[in-house]
């Protein structure tokens, strides 16, 4: 046998940790399996620990997360990506222990994105039209209805997926506006922007969609002051995160009729306790955060992705500013 | 003063006529005033009479109607031109006793056709999305959902609001199918047509809908063997007439669970009587006759167009064939 040459060790020790360097999925609240799966089927070299059984966190290199453990990254030194399992990255960025040098990716998926669009045509065709109505009211009682083009629709943020919404919505005939903390420009839709054009966006809105990240800055953004800018009678609906709503103010202006009724997908806390007063309002829709959810089997191409680009110091697909927080 | 020629004579008589023969609006379950303002609006010198308000019989030429009462027309015996008020005609097509020399017409309206395709969206939305599923149900459970493509939606009946249907959810990204007596081409969407192309249209639909014109043909055309030739957990769409329904068939169906359920707007009896098992069955979705409702401020303007085109024997719009029944 031949001795093997220095080079060839060091190429021996290289392969060796290209192989065992590892990715942790770390999602407490869910069952990972389908991930584990689908990630193994797409690239089956990759070396997957599912958090807490994490046996060398030394060896950690990309975390795929949702709902992590705050905290938990400390215990990986050698961790240079987080990869959200969904759209939403506030469950990392509002750890205040997040690493500065550790990248921050999303999952931006047209499947979920489309999915986000059809659930909210759902709610709004369900609302101007009045289809759930008589679920609670076993009474033929026809109500005169509005029109697509009577309805103005006002989008709060303008990201991938609020772009996408005001899209489908324009498409399907509704007077879209949209608001967002920049400028974004998208066709038929008429767009606000920054705390100056927040007022003339919420005077012409009669049903408002949030679709806001969730940062420091849009946390509780739907409030009193908010609902009182609107027009007297309008709808809400929320699917985005139930930290933008002071969930005691939308009961109060609903209660004084200045808002008519709100749809509202997520909530502060998840599962919505039993005992809250949402469920049984007779003016509020209650779906339990299901406006789009991510499917393993798309979202793991990207996170596949973002791994190999990762291992060959390429630039990662659609990364998140840590300090933004979207 | 100049006494007046044989020619100026006839031609002042003449005027007169052209004057005062008349409209009649015959629509005894409806508030008509609306259609009587709209019309005088549109062309003030129009003689209305509204049923069973009618003085001189013999002047009406063109009868607006809505569920006339049946053999009314007999007492109009310069009758020319009878004009449903909306876009069905079986109210008027089922009267046997309708002339064979007056001409039929319907309102074909850009709006109404829309509205048509918003309600529908909204109903496939609400069913693929579980988003009424809450209502009866205030427990937090999220349900896996179908993708848009995943959904093969089939319409039967592909005229004018069966095809805009159509479009609209094709264009929203489901799998469309559609099915007619005759061969229609629609961009998109797969079409079968004739008793033959019957089968095999059924057996790829999962979501059914209703939208064909109600004549001896299609009376009673979704029945238990229809039902029975759907995939397993099929759902029911019924937004064109509730005689196209055999009720008890639907029962038994959904009872059976072939069917996962139904969303109703028309039924054979219309207020749907507060006794009828449909109100109460958790499985079906009541709307009380709300997918499209005629907008007087449009629909008068083809009405006016048509009585005009009747006045210059020229050839009207929107004509609809006795025999065919649409």
């Amino acid at each position: 046998m031949v001795e093997p040459s220095q080079v060839t060790v060091h190429l021996l020790i290289k392969q060796f940790y290209t192989v065992n360097m590892s990715i942790a999925i770390i999602c407490p609240e869910k069952d990972t399996r389908k991930w584990v799966e689908n990630l193994k089927e797409l690239q089956p070299n990759l070396n997957i620990s599912v958090y807490p059984d994490i046996e060398r966190p030394e060896e950690i290199e990309y975390a795929i997360c949702w709902k992590h453990p705050r905290g938990v990254f400390k215990n990986f030194p050698n961790l240079k990506v987080i990869a959200s399992m969904g759209a939403g990255v506030d469950h990392i960025t509002h750890d205040p222990e997040i690493p500065e040098h550790v990248s921050i990716t999303r999952v931006v998926d047209e499947q979920l994105t489309n999915d986000m669009g059809t659930f909210v045509l759902g709610l709004v065709t369900n609302k101007i039209r009045n289809i759930s109505f008589h679920h609670n009211n076993p009474i033929w009682k026809p109500i005169s209805y509005k029109k697509t083009q009577e309805e103005s629709v006002g989008i709060m943020g303008l990201g991938i997926l609020g772009k996408s919404v005001a899209e489908t919505l324009e498409k399907n005939g509704f007077l879209v506006s949209g608001w967002s903390k920049t400028h974004k420009k998208i066709a038929g839709v008429k767009t606000h922007f920054g705390e100056k054009g927040l007022d003339n966006f919420l005077k012409e809105t009669s049903l408002l969609i949030c679709l806001l990240p969730l940062t420091s800055e849009t946390e509780n953004i739907l409030k009193k002051e908010l609902f009182a800018k609107l027009p007297i009678g309008s709808y809400i609906i929320n699917v985005a995160r139930g930290e933008h709503l002071v969930e005691h103010d939308l009961l109060e202006m609903l209660d004084k009729d200045h808002l008519s009724g709100a749809s509202l997908d997520v909530f502060r806390t998840e599962p919505l306790p039993p005992e809250h007063p949402f469920w049984k309002h007779s003016k509020i829709q209650i779906t339990p955060h299901i406006a789009s959810v991510t499917d393993p089997k798309t979202a793991v191409i990207q996170l596949v992705e973002n791994y190999n680009r990762m291992k060959h110091n390429r630039e990662l697909l659609n990364k998140v500013s840590l300090k933004k927080g979207y």
